[in-house]
């Protein structure tokens, strides 16, 4: 393990931290929240601090960035990004315990949205900012950030955007990965912008537009009310679910769209697949909730609100869904697990993995009936692998044998219900945000122990990063020199 | 597809039923109940005459038997089976509805033990016979049985053993089938008779103490009165716990120890793993309800009791463990998923099955860390090949997602909440019987819809025998003729 390039880029992660937070530390001044301004300037003093201590004086720039090292990058980033990005809540005493202000900003920037605030509408300004801008960095990944921004860091840096992208594998935009980096966030951006523009143009305030399409884009679900979106007009809510919906389709496709090859971005399994799901989702619960809406426009609204909050992974709210049916309840339990599309900001398995699996086990079955036949798995129009196939089966058993890791140990010292243990399990692992039972949208996850928020903070991690750099560096081959 | 060979042996398999249900006919007439022999009877008939039409005039005893036809054999054998078994429960009116006959015998030859019936004390004591002796044939598996009895159908009858046996591989015992179908048998009945002597000894009467061997040996876990075990002695707890320990590990072992390999039976980490495992839930459930015994004692023998069953898939109950805390009900809804060994009579995902594909994982993170390390699984002494490898790993893909599928359509039309319907899919599925909620110890499945009893059932059959062979009748390409 080179731990000098690792220190170094840690360190430039948490320098950069610290020129963000001075965003959220402006919009406090102009509200003139004296207190958490302050709060935050701390705290990106501190992260400007210890970034300097990281880059100069353990770390030293040189480029030997192998798979190891860009695990051990992106899952350190990660955590010291989260511890540092707690500071401002706990330093301002708006979240009085540092395990809960470190779960809010693991939520945050792991794009969940499960909070701990029992009243958020009491947070200031600032802190609201930052809350919800974590949401929206975290949904792009720093790191992709990092490589968009700075040239000298692409030394063999797509170690470190596998490690930190989400889906089976790295879909290669273009050849030059600061190319990639940045196209990906230029298209970020500009839905991001034209989401606040419909939502002003709806009649939402400018911070609050602001916050929600943070929310959105990151697919993270963080509010500014405690009803989270329920307030809001019909045009506003179609707004936020249709951008949600979008903020969970693959980027790739959009680059395609931007090049002008339309037909070979709708030619993707992955997006109708996907929409089927939703279009399908939608319908069933439709008709299971209908008796409780006054019209079927509410039915309709309210039903693709939460299938397209939940699919996408983002956990924003019209309803209290834990009133439903046990029918609508396990359909956005089983969405929970699906999650969205591979190279989208949201969480899950995600599509593309269920249809790379289900045609595996197809070939399987196949091939028991005929032993001879050979059989490949095709996926987007290519053939996959072995490595991929195998891969993507080994993800689904190590993801279930982790759910049900998390799950007890989270049942340790719980007071709650089995529903509520295993969907705060599930909301948290696929990085949604509410469950069910205690931990639905009305709720939140402050009455766990500190130890379960602990353990759920790190499967928020587990679920952004998918498995494989939280879980390593808890192995010893992982610390061996050499 | 071979029809006539798959018709033949489906005959014969039913005659073979009808000759099974000589007995409990028997037994009927010696407690003079009248009513249920004539049922039992007539049964016997029906499954006799149309054993006949399928052996004698749509089938034929040809050797042509390869993996399509054994999983035909046995998906068609069980159904078959399960379908004339019914017969008795439906004729004479104890069970009014086929469907509910259909579930319970379902229930009964896939050593499930989920029962639809509101009061089992006043079925007669024939048709108890039956329901019982039903998980007795189950367990080892009847088409194991016809391969023990009749030398003619042991033409490639591996794949006929491969498709009936739980576990990722058929353990070769002896090389040639027949004598290992038959050393299997002799292990089973000796165990099982052993049970009933020490059962006797405690005092339990010899009807019940049949029944109950019946029970234990295939991991069944139907009883006899309505509170499960619950009121018998300790001495008879223990004997149980025990014993239904024992039937959950795999034969093989027990084979080792019959010809004095005890080394080598010894040296099983399957064995040392399952022992484990049910000591570490033990000890923590122990602690975890201790405030609610008088004594230590108690509080021991209704954990490891409630452990061994449910860890087993068996079923039976001393305790309503749906009271207990959220952490033992969560160690037991884990332990439903594990299951019992490979080669025993038990259900669920297996603990060979858990231990291969933790292996595969540490191989693959191992080799994401160093891309050119090859790395293998070795697994009891061996080393796997790439084939059993991926299969597990599929076996786990395609295991949680007909979990999700089986869970989705039951709750069409359920009027149950997510903890019963969930625990209820798991009963199933993982052939246990009891879940939690709605379907906890001290309740039964008789309020389920049709439909959903009907999913139940085929859920049973999946998980008895290992998913593929039922999966595949449901697929096109397995009707296709050449």
């Amino acid at each position: 393990m080179n731990h000098k390039i690792v220190s170094y880029m840690v360190g430039r992660i948490l320098q950069i931290e610290a020129a963000l937070l001075l965003l959220p530390c402006l919009i406090s001044l102009i509200y003139t929240e004296w207190h958490s301004s302050l709060a935050l300037l701390a705290s990106a003093l501190i992260a400007f601090v210890i970034g300097c201590v990281c880059t100069h004086l353990l770390g030293k720039n040189d480029k030997m960035i192998f798979a190891k090292e860009g695990f051990a990058i992106v899952a350190l980033a990660w955590i010291s990004m989260s511890l540092v990005g707690a500071l401002p809540f706990y330093i301002s005493r708006e979240i009085p315990k540092f395990v809960d202000a470190f779960f809010e900003t693991v939520s945050g920037f792991t794009t969940t949205g499960a909070s701990i605030l029992t009243n958020v509408e009491k947070m200031s300004r600032g802190l609201l900012f930052w809350r919800s801008f974590t949401h929206w960095i975290g949904g792009m990944g720093v790191l992709v950030f990092v490589m968009a921004i700075f040239p000298q860091e692409s030394g063999r840096s797509i170690h470190i955007m596998r490690a930190e992208m989400p889906g089976p594998s790295v879909g290669k935009l273009v050849p030059r990965i600061r190319t990639t980096a940045k196209l990906l966030y230029i298209i970020y951006i500009v839905m991001t912008v034209v989401q606040i523009v419909l939502m002003l143009f709806g009649g939402m305030p400018l911070f609050a537009s602001v916050l929600h399409a943070f929310g959105t884009a990151g697919t993270g679900g963080f509010g500014i009310l405690n009803d989270s979106i329920a307030s809001y007009s019909p045009y506003l809510q179609w707004v936020i679910a249709i951008f949600m919906l979008l903020f969970g389709i693959n980027f790739n496709l959009y680059y395609l769209f931007l090049i002008k090859h339309f037909r070979a971005a709708l030619k993707s399994t992955e997006l109708w697949v996907y929409l089927g799901i939703v279009a399908v989702s939608t319908t069933i619960i439709t008709f299971n909730i209908y008796n409780t809406f006054n019209t079927f426009s509410d039915a309709v609204r309210t039903s693709f609100f939460q299938v397209s909050s939940i699919m996408t992974t983002t956990g924003f709210a019209t309803a209290d869904f834990n009133l439903w049916p046990s029918l609508s309840k396990t359909i956005l339990l089983t969405l929970m697990f699906i999650g969205s599309c591979a190279g989208s900001t949201g969480g899950g398995i995600k599509v593309s993995r269920i249809i790379i699996v289900m045609k595996t086990i197809f070939r399987d079955i196949k091939r028991m009936l005929h032993p001879r036949s050979v059989g490949s798995v095709k996926f987007e129009g290519k053939i996959l692998d072995l490595h991929t196939t195998n891969g993507v089966s080994v993800y689904f058993a190590i993801y279930f044998i982790l759910f049900f890791i998390i799950l007890l140990l989270i049942s340790f010292g719980s007071a709650f219900d089995i529903e509520t243990n295993f969907s705060a399990a599930a909301a948290c692992f696929n990085n949604i945000g509410p469950g069910l039972g205690a931990v639905g949208p009305t709720s939140n996850f402050a009455a766990y122990t500190g130890f379960s928020k602990i353990v759920l903070s790190f499967a928020m991690l587990l679920g952004r990063l998918e498995i494989f750099p939280i879980l390593l560096i808890f192995t010893p081959i992982f610390w061996k020199k050499k």
